[in-house]
């Protein structure tokens, strides 16, 4: 497969089909799977302002210059990174534009649910195969989908910045338990010194959630404090990276991959069983079951049993 | 259904089971969804720092004033109506604890992809037919699931603030399209007037999605001004949902309905499906089959075409 090869272009069109689950990308996708596995994913999340991006832009300088492949994945409707919103961001990505060790991917945040984080983990698995050491899949991390996308990676990096609103402590609470190691960016702004103190604390108490048991985790994650715009902290970072991977032979680490695998099987079982209620045979059966829902003649239970039962 | 009848209690304690998705509730859902149909139920999704609960207070106060009824679900974990950082909100909200017709509900954003909107839909429906004329949905509007929400209303309602920074901008374009109405809320500060016409501008070329067919709607989105602190614009706000509303007559909100209709059914498919998959008799058959694919001994879709071959 020339995707798998080096061939830029071919990689990114077979990136295309994935996001638009065409035949292709299927095909493709059952072939290159065995060949996927090595690669280290890295979930990277944090609300706007925390200086995500120039985070990923210091990650991939340093891997870079150990020698290390790295993909980006950007499910991030407004990131710097393929938005393009900061100056000093797209500057310093493009100085990989010619480097065949670094490939940047934006996926579309659309479509319904369960779709996001299953073309993520198709596109994931792609990257894999095709011999990146480190795929980075950064989200916004507000809202439920950016959460499971973060709980599917090997390591879920939370980005905090010092001396947010009130709001943003909120919104912490349910992105701190998908957490593994939490970065507090920014780290020269007073401030910065508390909110990692006070991150510790939280996570003392915090579980761990997506491993698929709901056991509090053996211990709490992390917390570093970075200056991305320096590049201050980020080698820290990256051994931190290596140590939760190296730790990550155990049940732990067995449970991520089986909530991966799980979400990624059941997302496309649901695919087919959705495109086989429109199909030829029972589209007309599924369309009249349903507007009988919409006029209140039928309660939503008895419509998926009757659904369930002709497709069955 | 004393839940039905005005008991505020057994109401919440529906809400619960309804969240929880237990037996009882799917049998209280099934009795009580042949009367829910009748409110006009409305999406308000804005990002935090919008003023979004600051309106929602202010929606309530009016409704109140002309006699109706009114219920929210608040689907943030970051709300201050729920959460109660915002003092203000939390006295205006505390002047409807003994009223019997203004009922709030926060609803937990876990659980996983479908499961929120699909226990909005339920807790909607509840709230419907304990007789509510007005449910309002309020989200956070960022990410996938925040989106289905909104789309889940009859009238959707996308709240902006004047000058916000270029991130916020981009998160914008994925909101807009599902927006009926636009609110420039804090009104009276310098830029919401220019924020006003930038709006105008964009909904001029923006689809509606959520309708199912993918046609640009018929006309652009009402873009209103108000200032929830001070009330000013709400009365106009009112006006405009039911304007919004006696035109929801017409295809469009027929299309509506029966994707509401199709996203609460199909969830309840989904979530049969699964407790299929880990019931006892398929549950060991489904676990090796996840285990292979986790240790890339087979792809993902063949995996999902042996479990739903297992559970047929």
């Amino acid at each position: 497969m020339a995707a798998l090869g080096g061939d830029r272009r071919a990689l990114a069109r077979l990136l295309t089909a994935v996001e638009n689950r065409t035949p292709v990308a299927e095909a493709a996708l059952r072939e290159l799977y065995p060949k996927a596995g090595r690669a280290h994913l890295v979930g990277i999340t944090g609300p706007p302002g925390s200086g995500k991006s120039t985070l990923v832009a210091a990650i991939i300088g340093r891997l870079r210059e150990a020698g290390r492949s790295v993909a980006v994945l950007a499910v991030d409707p407004s990131s710097p990174i393929t938005g393009g919103a900061l100056l000093g961001d797209r500057v310093r990505m493009q100085a990989y534009a010619g480097d065949r060790d670094v490939f940047i991917r934006s996926m579309a945040a659309r479509g319904h649910a369960g779709g996001l984080s299953s073309a993520t983990g198709a596109a994931a698995a792609v990257l894999d195969a095709a011999g990146f050491d480190l795929i980075l899949i950064e989200t916004v991390g507000t809202g439920q989908s950016e959460v499971e996308v973060a709980a599917m990676a090997d390591t879920t990096v939370v980005l905090e910045a010092p001396e947010m609103g009130d709001e943003v402590q909120a919104i912490k609470a349910g992105l701190l338990e998908v957490a593994d190691i939490v970065v507090v960016n920014k780290g020269d702004r007073p401030g910065a010194q508390r909110t990692a103190a006070q991150l510790r604390a939280m996570l003392v108490a915090a579980p761990k959630v997506g491993r698929g048991d709901g056991r509090p985790r053996p211990k709490a994650p992390e917390v570093l404090l970075t200056t991305a715009a320096t590049g201050e902290g980020v080698p820290q970072l990256l051994a931190a990276l290596e140590r939760h991977r190296a730790a990550g032979q155990g049940s732990d680490a067995a449970a991520t991959r089986l909530a991966r695998a799980e979400a990624q099987v059941w997302a496309i079982a649901a695919e087919r069983l959705r495109s086989r209620l429109h199909d030829p045979t029972h589209r007309s059966a599924t369309a009249s079951t349903l507007r009988a829902v919409a006029d209140h003649d039928l309660d939503p239970y008895a419509a998926a049993d009757r659904l369930l039962a002709d497709v069955e």
